[in-house]
C-alpha cells in the first residue's frame, strides 16, 4: 500500500469516530434523558482523546512526509486531500492529549447546564463553568499558536475557516460597521408608515411540523438519509448520510421555526451533496463554517425572505396554518412585512436580515478581547450590555438570558466560530447578486418554487466541491471576485428602496 | 501507575467506544433514518475493529502479567475485575481484525434488511444474506475454538455466559424436554371449559404508552437516566446511565406491548443498579445474558403474569384502557386468563410461560447444528417447520415470517445468545420459589404493589454484584442451590392446579 493510500485508510477508520461523535451529540440535544449527561460528557471526551491519540501517532507525519515525495503520482482531488491531512495532523499535534479531554469535559458540562440556566436567566451559577471553558480555550489557543505561528485567535479560526484571520476579517466587518447604522436609521425611519399585524392564533406544534416538512421537501431534502427534530437551539448535525437538522416552534409565531428549518436546510442540503466518494475523507467535507454558513443564509434569506419565494410558499402557508385565511394577519403584503420588518432586537437567531450582521461582530470583537484576556469572563454581562446599546441600541442590563448566555456557541467551546455568520451572510449576498446577474430565471424559478436550477449551481459550484480549494478560490472561480461586503450594501439598498450605492 | 490501574484506565476508555456503540444501536432501531443502513454499518464495524485493535495490544497481556504477579495488593473486587479483564482481552485476541469488520457488516447489513424482509415473509432474499453470517459465526467459532479449547458452540456460548457449556445446557434442557409435552397437554385439556374473551375495543398507541410509563415507575425504573421508545422488536439498550427501552404495540392486543415493558423493565433494573463505582469495567457490567434475561422473565412472568400483581394493577389497566369498563372482558378473572392462557403458538415473544421453554429449545437445537454444519441455512425453514410441529404441534410451512426469521438474533449473529432466554425462565422460577419460601410478605407486596423489598433483594443479591462471581456461585449464594429446573415445573403445576410433583 502507498503511503497516501495507507493515510486514506487511516482517515477512514477515523471517520467512524467522527460519525459517532456526531450522532452521540444529535442525541444529547435531542432524546438523551437529563440525568445522563455526565456519562455523556466523560464518552465524548474519551472518543475525542482517542481520535487525538490516533491522529498523534508518530507514523502518521511518516506517511505524509512520503506522500508528499511522491505527489506527481496523485491526481489533484488526491493532493487536496493530503493537504487537508496534513492539516488535520497538525492541528491535532498542537494539543496535549490532556488538554483535549479537559476542554471535552468542561464544554459538554457547561453545554448541558446552560441549558437550563438560560432559561433561568442565572449568570451567577453561569459565570464559573464559562470561565472554565474560557481558561482552557485560552491555553488551548495558546497552543494551537506556538505550533502554527499564527496568533492565538486566529489559530481559533483556522479552526473553523482554514486559513482566515483577524485581518481578513477587519477587512470585511470594518466596512459593515461603518455602513450597517446608517441603513438601519434610514430603513427604520421609512417603516413608520406600516407597522406589520402580529398573528391572530395560536399555531400548533403539529401544524408547524407538518408545514416544515414539506418546505424541506420542496428544497430537495433527502428524507431517506435525514430527519427533523426540535431541539433547545436549532442545528445541523448527523453526518452526510444521516443528516440531522432540529429547530424550535413557538405557538405564538410560526415564522420562528419555520425560517430555523429554511436555514438549517440550507446547511443539510451542502453536507447531503458532498463529494460522497470522498465521504471517509477530509477533502470531502465542508469547505469550512463561512461557506457553510453563506448557504444556510442564502436559503433563509435570500430565498425565505424573498418576495418571490414568499408568494411560491403563501398557499401552502394558508392551508397548513390559517384558522381564518381572511383575518388581515394573513394578507400576503402583512406577512411580507412580518418577515422582513427591521427592527434592533436582542436575539440573533430571530434577528432581521439587515441588523443580524451588528450581533455578529458585536460577538466577534467579544470573543477576541477574551481569548487575548482583555475581557474577564465576569465582565461578559457589562461588556454585551455596552456594545449592544452602542451597536443596536438596546440594553441587556439584568437580562443575561438575552444577552451574553443566549447562544450555546462559547458554552459548547466554540470560539472563533461566530465571525462565520456575519461573513456567511455577506457571501450569500455575493452569491445572490451572482445568480441575478448570471441567470435571467433566478426570480422566476423562486416564484414557481422550482429549486432544480438554483439547486443545480450551488452542488456544481459549492457542495460538490468539499475542501478541494480555498474558501477565497472557490469564491473566485463561482462568483467571479473574493468576498466583497458591498453586495450585502446593495442588496439591502434595493430591497428596503433606500437611495445611494 | 500499577500495572493493575493502567488496566483498569485501558477499561474505562474503552468504555466510551461500548457507550458510542450501544447510544448508535438504539439509535439505528429507533430513529435512523432508512436509507442510512449503510453507513451506520460501516461506521459500527469500525468502531468495533478499533476497540479490537485497542485489546489487541501487544501490552495488555504484559500488564495482565503483572498485575497477576502481585494480585495479593488487590482487593476481592479487584481481583475478580482483572480475571474479568483478562477474559475480555483473550476473547478479542482469538479473533482476526479482517474478521471482525467482516462479521460486524454482515451482521448489521443482514439485520437492516431483516426489518423488512420479515415484514414482507421473503424468505428467498433473506437466505443468501443469513448465510453470509453464518458462514462468518462458523469462522468466528473455529478461531475462538483454536484460542480456547472450547467446541465451537461452547466458545460462542461463552461470550453470553461465560463459563456455560453445550453439557450444562442439556443439563437442564433435558429434564425441560421430557416433564413439558405433559404439562401442556394437561393445562390444554382443563382449559377447554373457559375461553378467555378478547378485547371489544382498539387500544391506542397513546393510551398504551401513557399505561406502559406508569407501570415503569411503578417498578421503580430510574427516568432520570433512561426512557421508553418503540421498535420492531423491543430490547434493553444504551448504558447503565443511559438506559433505552423499547416495545411494540399492537392496538388490538395492549397485552404485547405492556408485557414488552415488563419484561424489558426487569432488564433495565438490572443495568441501572449495577455497581456504579465499577460501572467503566468488566466486573461492573451484567453476570450475563441467562441472568439478564431471569430478571426480565422474573418481572414479566413472576409478577407480570400472577394474580397478586394483576389485582394490584387491575384499577390501574381500567383508568387507562377500557372504554367500557362493564365489558366481560374487563372482568378480572378474564383479564387472567388472557394473560395465562397456555396454547401453543408460532411466535416465541408473545407465546403463554409454559410453551415458551420450547421455543428456547427449538432455537438452540438448530443453532448448535448451524454452527456445527450439520444444518445448512438453506434449510432452515424445513427444519423450523418439522421441529415446531414435533415440540407444539404447529407447522411454519410457508409462513418464515411466522418460523425462521421471526427473531433478529441470528441476523444480527447473536448465536449462542437464546438458550439464556429457557435459562433465565427456568432461574426466575427458583428466585421466585426462594422468595415464596424465605420472605412470608412476597405475596402481599405484590398484592399492594410495593416493590421496594422485592427490589431490596434483588438488588442486594443480583444487580449490585456484576459480575463479581460466576453464574453458579451467584445462584448458590442467592438462592441455595445450582440451577434446578424442578422449580419451573412446581411452578406450573401448582399455578394450573395439576396433580403430581
Amino acid at each position: 500500500m502507498s503511503a497516501y493510500s495507507n493515510l486514506e485508510k487511516q482517515f477512514s477508520r477515523l471517520s467512524a469516530l467522527d460519525h459517532a461523535s456526531a450522532i452521540l451529540s444529535w442525541d444529547e440535544a435531542v432524546v438523551m434523558p437529563q440525568g445522563s449527561g455526565e456519562a455523556r460528557a466523560r464518552a465524548m471526551a474519551e472518543l475525542k482523546v482517542l481520535r487525538h491519540e490516533i491522529l498523534q501517532h508518530p507514523r502518521l507525519p511518516e506517511l505524509v512526509d512520503k506522500a508528499e515525495g511522491s505527489i506527481s503520482e496523485l491526481n489533484p482531488w488526491q493532493v487536496s486531500n493530503l493537504k487537508e491531512m496534513k492539516r488535520v495532523i497538525l492541528s491535532a499535534k498542537a494539543l496535549s492529549p490532556d488538554l483535549v479531554e479537559a476542554s471535552s469535559l468542561a464544554n459538554s458540562r457547561c453545554e448541558q447546564a446552560w441549558r437550563s440556566l438560560r432559561t433561568e436567566n442565572n449568570w451567577k451559577d453561569f459565570q464559573p463553568l464559562i470561565e472554565e471553558v474560557i481558561l482552557l480555550i485560552r491555553e488551548e489557543a495558546q497552543q494551537r499558536s506556538s505550533a502554527s505561528g499564527l496568533s492565538p485567535y486566529d489559530s481559533l479560526l483556522d479552526q473553523f475557516n482554514p486559513g482566515l484571520t483577524t485581518s481578513d476579517i477587519e477587512d470585511v466587518f470594518n466596512p459593515v460597521k461603518s455602513f450597517l447604522p446608517d441603513l438601519i436609521k434610514n430603513i427604520e425611519s421609512q417603516q413608520d408608515s406600516f407597522k406589520p399585524i402580529s398573528p391572530p392564533q395560536i399555531f400548533s406544534v403539529e401544524q408547524q411540523e407538518a408545514l416544515g416538512l414539506e418546505i424541506m421537501r420542496l428544497l430537495n431534502f433527502n428524507f431517506n438519509t435525514g430527519r427533523l427534530d426540535v431541539s433547545a437551539h436549532p442545528f445541523c448535525g448527523g453526518v452526510p448520510q444521516d443528516l440531522r437538522i432540529t429547530t424550535r416552534y413557538s405557538t405564538s409565531n410560526f415564522l420562528e421555526g419555520l425560517m430555523g428549518i429554511i436555514h438549517e436546510t440550507g446547511h443539510a442540503l451542502y453536507e447531503q451533496n458532498l463529494p460522497s466518494q470522498w465521504t471517509h475523507q477530509p477533502v470531502g467535507q465542508a469547505r469550512g463554517m463561512h461557506i457553510h454558513e453563506s448557504q444556510s443564509l442564502f436559503f433563509e434569506i435570500f430565498l425565505g425572505h424573498s418576495r418571490s419565494f414568499l408568494s411560491f410558499i403563501y398557499p401552502i402557508l394558508l392551508k397548513f396554518l390559517a384558522d381564518n385565511p381572511e383575518h388581515p394577519y394573513w394578507d400576503f403584503e402583512n406577512l411580507y412585512r412580518n418577515i422582513n420588518y427591521v427592527k434592533p432586537s436582542l436575539i440573533r437567531i430571530s434577528a432581521d436580515e439587515v441588523t443580524y450582521p451588528a450581533h455578529v461582530i458585536l460577538r466577534y470583537e467579544i470573543e477576541r478581547d477574551l481569548i487575548s484576556s482583555k475581557i474577564h469572563s465576569r465582565d461578559l454581562p457589562e461588556i454585551w450590555d455596552l456594545k449592544m446599546t452602542e451597536y443596536l441600541g438596546l440594553s441587556t442590563r439584568g437580562n443575561d438570558r438575552d444577552g451574553c448566555m443566549q447562544d450555546m456557541h462559547w458554552a459548547a467551546g466554540a470560539f472563533g466560530y461566530f465571525p462565520s455568520y456575519a461573513l456567511g451572510t455577506l457571501t450569500a449576498a455575493q452569491i445572490n447578486a451572482h445568480m441575478l446577474r448570471t441567470r435571467p430565471r433566478f426570480e422566476d424559478d423562486l416564484k414557481k418554487g422550482d429549486l432544480s436550477s438554483i439547486n443545480h449551481w450551488l452542488k456544481t459550484n459549492i457542495w460538490s466541491q468539499g475542501s478541494f480549494e480555498s474558501t477565497n478560490d472557490l469564491l473566485l472561480r463561482s462568483t467571479g471576485e473574493s468576498l466583497n461586503p458591498q453586495h450585502f450594501k446593495t442588496y439591502v439598498q434595493q430591497k428596503y428602496h433606500l437611495g445611494g450605492k
